[in-house]
């Protein structure tokens, strides 16, 4: 038995019918050529008839909101499904599953996790193999986004020809001195209160520096987010949509205009954004604020506070795809000009001011209307190296993450070898045909290239 | 707008994550020996793109718990699941996927109900075709569980050879006055109270003799049911199991014993809850009580309270099955006798006495250890007559009601054809491996019909 830390609480209390607190993803296999035709029954079976006891995390089962507790009577019947798609298994019918499943509360009797091994999706092209989905959700209160995506891909293999005979929720067994790093730590209530009434000064230092600064256009303000349907109350409903894109069409534009690749996804997903609140007509008349997490790492782990969260201007009001560019790119990097003068212990003060409107609405509901942004679009460490599951190789992941009421959207992206990878969840009930957005980013992603083709003729400057 | 009556409103308060209030019924088809491979998919497709608006009650959307509105916004795909088993899609792979989905709460910013269409499942014998499964949840404070199955069977047809173009949530057109009378009528609250009022009198008086009448064996008090595992709290895990018996089987015993085919199957129900429970070494002492809720209209219709609610003492303690069947026999003539006395307001006066521990715990868990009865054994009423969906034959249906904190388990029959159709929820955490209930159901159906071959070959008296 282990007392629930603060954080853990929190995520527990906060989880609502209309706003789960687990994170998710969708990793996209293909059978391997020479496979059997049984290639999936068998992982499942593998899974399914294991003896072996789930570890950490997996283990973990509510005690009265009060403990985590082994889980003593575990029944992988609970956690874990096996479904087929109908014909035509297209990728639009498993986003539709994925979209359902999201949207719906974990089991707080049972460890809080699931698992979905989905069979039967069609080929990515002609000629190439059956392919089939694994989808993981699991509660924030055991991990985070980042954690959840480095838990599956930590139990996958680099080699076709590696065998993993342990079913997912076993194998920190192989890995756990990488694993431990991703969960996270027992802390006591004092302790925690104490860096809590020490971050109080601060706080409000920054707090009263913000109000005092100049109208930078630049520098983006707490309290600058316009009010926009990305912000209304949410329902229960989830739709989840995902495409890949190549990064070399990116990069060839970040080098063109002399910007970060990062800059041109911002502002790839801010000019879809507006195309789609132009499309619905409820497009704000001041720019979008999109909240980065942006890291400070300069190494490969992911522990701890090493994120700046910084708060984007997206530049939806101007219509011409470069100046946004150049917005975005200025609004960014003021944040990490910023965020560089800064101390650690600072940093994650800034985040609570920028996150204060959220903390507040989240909780209280108290001032709907106002937030400290607009939307989430995050960056999630995908793999540089291609991976496999006993032979069958990964063509794609697909992060999926959480709303929250008065936050109707999230864009989380991934890297996978030479592709980013996008993940939209938003509540479909607030946000009518999302489906749209896939279009839009790539005409989005499209219009800048031209950009690039005009610059590169002497066309354009 | 409609006002929430106050019954609609009570099934959507005591809702909750571990106590979800809708009703479910699994229909069973076999696909038409010389259908196109894509039969499933065309039905599928003909409700997914059906233009017609769903009828009421499909089209009810809740206002902030005061109102049901019309839902403007309604979106068939947050209603309609189609998904495929996996191989080796089995009946037990079937029931696994209902298990799961029964225990999951419905989305209260849309219509509250959930159709879905499972396809691929085995053939029921050599020879036979392929299956499809039609699983249907509707809440409680819309339908309830009687009316619900008359949804679905109202919306096929009696011939092989009629087609239905229409989505099952559009077929009230066809049927509007047969099923008008399925639908909760709105009361004004003045009325309801009213009634409460009046039965307060009749009510005490029931109150009173019950406390004075003698330990006569046949008579149930409300204060005799003992404790058992079966009355523990519940989790939101549930595990859905479903079998058919040939009727003519139970109609044997009854003649050969001299008592109704439903006292059998209470016995039958009642050995095999007595198996199950010293299985897990769980059998209390006293008798188990059973709610039985009992017809007492003569003709077809099932609007109103036109149901007595028995409490049948199902001799548990008793390992002889004959002494068992009397047992039940008497505590079932007792109760019909003593509801042939009653006026039709003095059945539901005493049926809120018998219900009143229930409801008691139900809001407020105040006597988590005193219930009026351990479980719920109903008899839904099925069809006589064949049953078909564009040709496709109804093989089978089986209810899966609803679990209360406290009530473990739910035992609910139908008759279809020739069959008795047995379909039980239990909560998975708190009543394990009840998967053994269909084996014990068989066996001791077996044992009484073994005792009836004594009897004719003169063995046994």
């Amino acid at each position: 038995m282990r007392l629930l830390s603060l954080v853990d609480l929190l995520f527990l209390l906060v989880e609502k019918r209309k706003q789960p607190m687990h994170v998710g993803g969708l990793f996209l296999f293909e059978v391997p050529k020479d496979a059997q035709e049984d290639f999936v029954l068998s992982l499942v079976q593998q899974m399914q008839n294991s003896t072996v006891p789930p570890t950490f995390p997996f283990n973990q089962v509510l005690h009265n909101l009060t403990y985590w507790k082994n889980d003593d009577e575990f029944d992988v019947e609970h956690h874990f499904r096996h479904i087929a798609l109908p014909k035509p298994a297209r990728v639009r019918e498993l986003l539709s599953y994925i979209s359902k499943e999201h949207g719906r509360l974990l089991d707080r009797a049972r460890p809080l996790w699931e698992c979905h091994i989905i069979e039967g999706i069609e080929p990515e092209s002609d000629g190439r193999p059956k392919r089939f989905g694994l989808y993981f959700k699991i509660h924030h209160s055991l991990v985070d986004g980042i954690a959840a995506m480095r838990l599956v891909q930590k139990s996958l293999s680099q080699s076709p020809n590696e065998t993993i005979t342990l079913p997912l929720w076993a194998l920190m067994m192989r890995h756990r001195h990488q694993i431990e790093s991703v969960i996270p730590k027992e802390r006591g209530i004092g302790s925690i209160i104490k860096d809590q009434l020490q971050t109080a000064k601060p706080v409000m230092g920054e707090l009263l520096s913000a109000l005092k600064i100049d109208k930078d256009s630049s520098y983006v303000r707490t309290t600058q987010a316009p009010p926009s349907i990305l912000n209304q109350s949410i329902s229960s409903s989830r739709r989840f949509i995902a495409d890949s894109y190549d990064i070399a069409r990116f990069k060839r534009v970040a080098n063109n205009l002399g910007v970060s690749i990062n800059d041109v996804v911002l502002t790839v997903c801010s000019g879809a954004l507006r195309r789609y609140l132009l499309s619905i007509n409820e497009l704000p008349k001041d720019p979008l604020i999109a909240w980065v997490p942006y890291s400070m790492r300069k190494d490969e782990t992911v522990a701890g506070n090493q994120f700046a969260f910084i708060l984007c201007n997206l530049g939806t009001h101007l219509a011409s795809p470069l100046e946004r560019l150049k917005l975005v790119h200025n609004s960014m990097n003021d944040g990490k000009k910023r965020f560089g003068r800064m101390s650690q212990a600072e940093v994650v003060n800034y985040s609570l001011v920028a996150y204060s409107w959220e903390f507040v609405n989240i909780f209280t509901n108290a001032y709907p209307k106002k937030h400290a942004f607009n939307l989430i679009i995050s960056n999630v460490p995908g793999s540089q190296k291609k991976l496999y599951w006993n032979g069958a190789e990964l063509r794609a992941l697909y992060p999926a993450s959480i709303l929250f009421n008065g936050q109707a959207m999230n864009i989380t992206l991934a890297s996978y070898l030479d592709r980013i990878e996008f993940g939209i969840v938003a509540c479909s009930k607030t946000l009518p045909k999302i489906q749209s957005l896939l279009k839009m980013l790539e005409d989005e992603l499209g219009q800048l290239e031209t950009i690039c083709t005009e610059r590169e003729l002497g066309i354009r400057e």
